[in-house]
């Protein structure tokens, strides 16, 4: 038997580490800060793909793809931009045994080259909107790094948009928030706060940038996808001009948004136990997995007979029969229960004899015993059961952590214990932020969408405030 | 109206850059030799690799993802690799505003990193095989480039399998090759030719490579995916042995394969005519398109209406109704044509009235009605027929252009005009292959793993061959 799991009360970091290896989700790279992204774990970025990719469509989006590499002189034309990214960059300069001429960054985002290609297709309104997305790799130098988390090099989608005006493209950015907050909720069954990244926190060359942010199990936020109005400022960077239905020339408004194989770390520390990896059954590559179990020959093959019949009667599951003989039952039993498959189906002697199948759900490790001809509707209801019941339990972590405070006494008091996410007021004052992420290494969060005007004096200042907003210590 | 297409009797070179662009599949990208794949072609990549994957799963193979950045001294284990692949990468000297201890080249292929890798998964003979496939972006610095069929940067799958023994992999090899050759001729509707490439030819650290050739419509030779046995190369340059059924260790067997986004300059220069792209309707985004005409508003909802009805009787194709109100009609039929729809389904206000559709074949330009009740069965129906009629096309026009020579007087005359496919006698030296490729720069494509036995003399020198092998100018 393979090593035990880490409990997370004993160390969280270490417990995350080792469901990533132990359930081969990913596997560090010979290349400082790299991963490998191991079968198990690209199939569960696969499914996210897929899911996201229907709703790209559905809101108008087309994917197409962009090259890696970004001429230098590209990433200084906005100035914000190449403040915040040129420092972490991989710098091509050689290429065919040469030294370049010009110097190429392996793309740490992708507006710089999508704009010079949009000032070739766009000349006029008709033109607009252009809606589209790409699926590639990003390289961003990263000091300290974390499997799926913090990567020097992860996989990701970037939307780029461009618009013929500033209300639709502010729409667009909202739009595709609300895509992200969709997936988060429905597919991964984990809530997010929508809300505004403060003005230190926002990507470097937008006006707004929005995020959806999760709580972790230890309490601790994961900024888990992004949408940015960029205004017009890469249309001006990159001079990006189109006549407008009056005939006058204008510049373009654009968006961006991205979501990464960041979301499988989020996925992973918002269900996972101490057993293992748990996954929702609506990204689960493998949804449930039937274990046949005999002793001799004759109950082999009958045991394989059921479980066929019951693969039958479950066309839309994406079902596994593990039918190793080299390895025990219990062997088998843990593996998938660290791999996270959500339901295992037993198979023994008696349960062939008596006509029925024992069916354990990962993540409550309920059993429970039905016969064989209520498998096909029955499992997948227990799916759909699981799916909820694990955005529940998510849900209930944000809420029971989630509270006000009224002072920063109390903030510092209670920032380390309990944790959290302390909603606090603030005055929107840059000095304020800076001094609470220095002292208490916990920062704003976002300006939720929702949070209700509330009158208040800055945790800090104690200037007025109109609303609250979540701090907490962030991935 | 857009300029026209060169017609591919002026200048066939012209012709297929004319298609990428007009069709939008591609377009120049800042970075020399690069490329960016529009949204249009974009589309016909992500469904080649949808049919592909499909392929690869049923033949046991699992996704993964490694690194980009493969560090230099891994690079240079392996002799024959480093040699071929060192002279055309571009390398990374800084990373995070500092140069780099090691230089890091961006993958040209991933032989070495992978292996670096298993040697941490692969202990013993339970552990294999491993049948692992990659999507992702590769640079090699090319001097001459084109869209699609030769870019710095492109987007491919590659295969990476390790075996227990040599039998094992050469099997696989060969299974991916045939792999290959049904997608080429099943999906692409593109005949083509199996056999091994020629040591001159071979992968840079492959015992054997093998090829999967066609012949575009200038009939030349495009290589268009190759599967090549490894042997213990790579096992015996990053150590991995495994434990065997004796308990002995033993250096593991290799595959590697992978076709790449020259299939679709493949596809393009296979099915386009003078008019535009040619789609087979199995890879193509949109299969058809229903155009409603119309004078007026009466006129224009009744189209619609009855576009709306033949669109629900084709559930099963990829289907737009081109209502667009600022274009005439002949300028959507012409777009559509251009971009390589395969059908058009025209319905104008006397075919409301009649309760019918007029149907139009992109391949042919073959114009016919039907009852609008009919089409549910036959655009279907149309779609299969041009299927196989490009098939049926493309191979007419691969075995009207294959022909034997027999003295290398008659090969140098035959080469430039007619041209194809010339199958000659060769001793299977290394200076008669040079010799013709200097001379008349022809290669020869493969030995075909069905070529007939026969005895001959070398086209060059005269010693005794025992098969023809097809020599050809290549893309």
């Amino acid at each position: 038997m393979a090593k035990a799991i880490t409990k997370r009360s004993e160390d969280y970091s270490k417990w995350y580490t080792d469901i990533c290896l132990r359930a081969k989700l990913a596997d560090y790279a010979p290349v400082k800060g790299c991963m490998v992204i191991r079968p198990n774990g690209y199939a569960i970025w696969e499914n996210m793909r897929g899911a996201l990719d229907v709703m790209f469509r559905e809101t108008g989006h087309r994917n197409a793809y962009f090259p890696l590499f970004i001429p230098e002189s590209f990433m200084k034309r906005e100035a914000e931009h190449v403040e915040g990214f040129a420092p972490e960059c991989a710098v091509v300069t050689h290429g065919g045994g040469k030294l370049l001429e010009e110097k190429l960054y392996v793309r740490p985002t992708s507006e710089t080259i999508i704009w010079h290609m949009y000032k070739k297709w766009i000349n006029s309104y008709r033109d607009l909107p252009l809606l589209y997305n790409q699926w590639a790799n990003i390289v961003r130098w990263e000091m300290r790094t974390r499997l799926f988390l913090r990567t020097t090099e992860f996989l990701w989608q970037e939307g780029h948009t461009a618009h013929a005006t500033e209300a639709e493209a502010r729409e667009e950015t909202l739009r595709m928030l609300d895509v992200y907050r969709r997936f988060a909720e429905e597919w991964m069954a984990m809530p997010v706060i929508c809300g505004k990244k403060t003005e230190n926190e926002k990507f470097a060359g937008a006006v707004d940038t929005y995020s959806i942010e999760a709580m972790m199990q230890d309490k601790r936020a994961l900024q888990a996808g992004t949408s940015h109005y960029l205004g017009q400022n890469f249309a001006r960077a990159f001079d990006v001009q189109f006549q407008n239905q009056e005939g006058r020339l204008e510049y373009v408004y654009a968006t961006s948004w991205g979501v990464s194989t960041r979301l499988i770390g989020g996925l992973i520390m918002t269900h996972s136990d101490d057993n293992g990896l748990v996954v929702p059954p609506k990204l689960a590559p493998t949804q449930a997995v039937i274990v046949p179990i005999w002793r001799d020959g004759p109950q082999r093959s009958a045991a394989l007979a059921a479980a066929d019949r019951v693969r039958a009667a479950l066309a839309g599951v994406s079902l596994d029969i593990d039918a190793r003989d080299n390895v025990t039952p219990g062997w088998k039993f843990n593996e998938h229960e660290v791999n996270g498959v959500p339901v295992r189906i037993e198979i023994g002697p008696r349960d062939v004899e008596q006509d029925q199948v024992v069916v354990v759900r990962r993540d409550t490790g309920e059993k429970s015993s039905l016969p064989t001809a209520a498998a096909g509707e029955a499992v997948p209801r227990l799916l759909d059961d699981i799916q909820a019941a694990l955005f529940a339990r998510a849900k209930a972590l944000l809420d029971d952590n989630s509270f006000p405070v009224d002072s920063y006494d109390e903030f510092k008091a209670k920032i380390d214990d309990p944790g959290g996410f302390l909603y606090a007021h603030w005055c929107g004052g840059d000095e304020c932020e800076k001094k609470i992420a220095e002292e208490t290494k916990a920062t704003i969060r976002s300006i939720p969408l929702d949070a209700p005007e509330e009158g208040g004096a800055c945790l800090v200042c104690g200037k007025p405030s109109t609303c609250r907003v979540p701090l907490a210590r962030a991935y």
